[in-house]
């Protein structure tokens, strides 16, 4: 069992990042948060075992190893960087960082500490059927990928929000925060972590000034990624969002209806394979999650480089949207 | 009944334009085409009873009043200016230009002689979905159109292509060609014919130089188009292309799966709509198609912009991806 903490549990990811943690063999020693986020209650209700704990005393904590943060965005590269300085890996919801300094400043502080540092992109580790279109990728079902599409629509439940939620300052903007998600998928679809953004938009239509479309293009080896972000759900759809992942190979397309198929089959992850045979739907809800338990094996070994392209790659995003 | 001939029918997309303009109240009084090409067959049979003559004895013929032409896309803007001259109007399968002195010879040619051309794009004016889609926008029913986004893969069918087919001199390219279609429907709901290409790729994967995938993306007034184009479809869809309409507005969405719902309902004209009452599943199938006999009875009035904003935009993106 490794041993981890929860720095920051601003973001409602905290609660299925420390939940995958547990069950991938991490145990939770305590967590800390600032002030009374709105978040609180959910969190208590979830881990009402482990013990709320000053942010110093987990960090100097030498049962820790493993320190998760899901803090108000601008707060996580610093609460990563103090917790790779006192020794410890770090797992940080996304965005990791809304800045290439901050990034430089992680990866930096990752090589000093010989420590690992990645970003939950729950859009992908959290979602079953990306593990089985995943593995029917890599067991040549479409052949090779050449087009990688996702449109990513959100709630904004702006009732719910808190103000970091509205805060470009804060928040990072809609490339960095909910892009990079899609970006992750991006590069790992195409299978590979050089991509060059031939688009960057980020636009404030219906609560200026407020990021609240987005759009990215990218090319990545022979792929072209192509991201719709929004935070326009309407009310009526069932979940927070209508995510859809769209796979085109050289052989056969894959379809991801990632949390709803609206006004079709109940569920989730709805995975539609079209390649030599006739379409094909795959109920894949009971599929497994194996970043976590990835994760924690790979603490050991070299650090990789996706979440520093991802990361870098959204910020580049965010930048180009609004020079 | 207007009296109306076909030029051109190298393009299969002549079966079904001439039989809605016949639908609409046309009368088709004969036909003329250059040589044998593979749609000769399938023609007869369509229209058994249209003689065939010469293209020069329809131009002079007095009775006709209207020319519709399939042609070699490179030869369509030289029969639509000689039908103009000879005081016909004309309605061409798209693309109706492939370039901009072409697309100008066309304009000045209307206003010479006072006669129309349209382009039939029939991945709207040939999918009763659309109308359903457009009747549901009108109404309110999302509210402000924000984003308009087509995915649009093409079959290849390789083996039955004619030489032009593979030749970007004769057919345009895949811009000009197959999306000139998702460019007329982004103009379409976004409700303006004025926007801004702020992305054209056009790339050659599979049969270099034969360009086998392109992107557009837009800026239409408030809204965003994305377009995504391809000749990938799987052998084992069971129609030519999984084509998709995704529209999001400021109170909801709609989705329209026009041809196939692969692996899901049967038949065509799926349209899904979420707004604040949970998602809803519409069987547009049976929806009219207005745009023909709208076609017909504007000939008398004002000639509008919209077929020639959109084949501008096309030849743009086309050169954009090109230069």
């Amino acid at each position: 069992m490794i041993p981890f903490a929860v720095i920051g549990i601003d973001h409602r990811h905290c609660y299925t990042m420390a939940a995958h943690i547990q069950s991938a063999g991490g145990r939770l020693v305590g967590w800390a948060t600032d002030g009374e986020p709105g978040t609180l209650d959910g969190w208590v209700r979830r881990f009402p075992d482990a013990p709320r704990r000053a942010a110093a005393d987990l960090l100097t904590d030498p049962e820790v190893a493993l320190i998760l943060t899901a803090a108000v965005p601008c707060d996580r590269p610093g609460i990563a960087v103090a917790a790779l300085e006192a020794g410890k890996h770090v797992l940080s919801d996304k965005p990791g960082a809304l800045s290439r300094a901050q990034l430089d400043e992680i990866r930096a502080a990752c090589t000093r500490a010989d420590r690992h540092w990645a970003v939950d992109f729950s859009e992908r580790f959290e979602v079953p059927g990306v593990t089985r279109a995943d593995a029917l990728v890599r067991d040549g079902a479409i052949g090779e990928v050449l087009d990688v599409t996702l449109l990513a629509p959100h709630r904004l439940n702006a009732a719910t929000r808190p103000d970091w939620f509205w805060d470009r300052g804060r928040n990072g903007g809609i490339l960095a925060d909910i892009g990079s998600h899609q970006i992750d998928q991006v590069l790992h679809f195409a299978g590979t972590d050089e991509a060059q953004i031939v688009l960057a938009e980020a636009d404030c239509l219906l609560r200026p000034p407020f990021q609240d479309r987005g759009r990215i293009a990218l090319r990545a080896g022979r792929a072209t990624g192509t991201i719709l972000l929004n935070w326009f759900t309407p009310d009526g759809l069932p979940t927070w969002g209508d995510g859809r992942l769209f796979l085109t190979g050289t052989r056969g397309t894959i379809e991801l209806r990632k949390y709803v198929d609206p006004a079709g089959q109940p569920g989730t992850d709805h995975v539609i394979l079209v390649n030599d045979a006739p379409p094909e739907r795959i109920d894949a809800a009971g599929d497994p999650l194996p970043f976590f338990s990835a994760f924690l094996c790979g603490l050991d070994g070299p650090l990789g480089p996706h979440p520093f392209k991802v990361t870098e790659l959204a910020i580049r995003a965010q930048e180009m949207a609004e020079c």
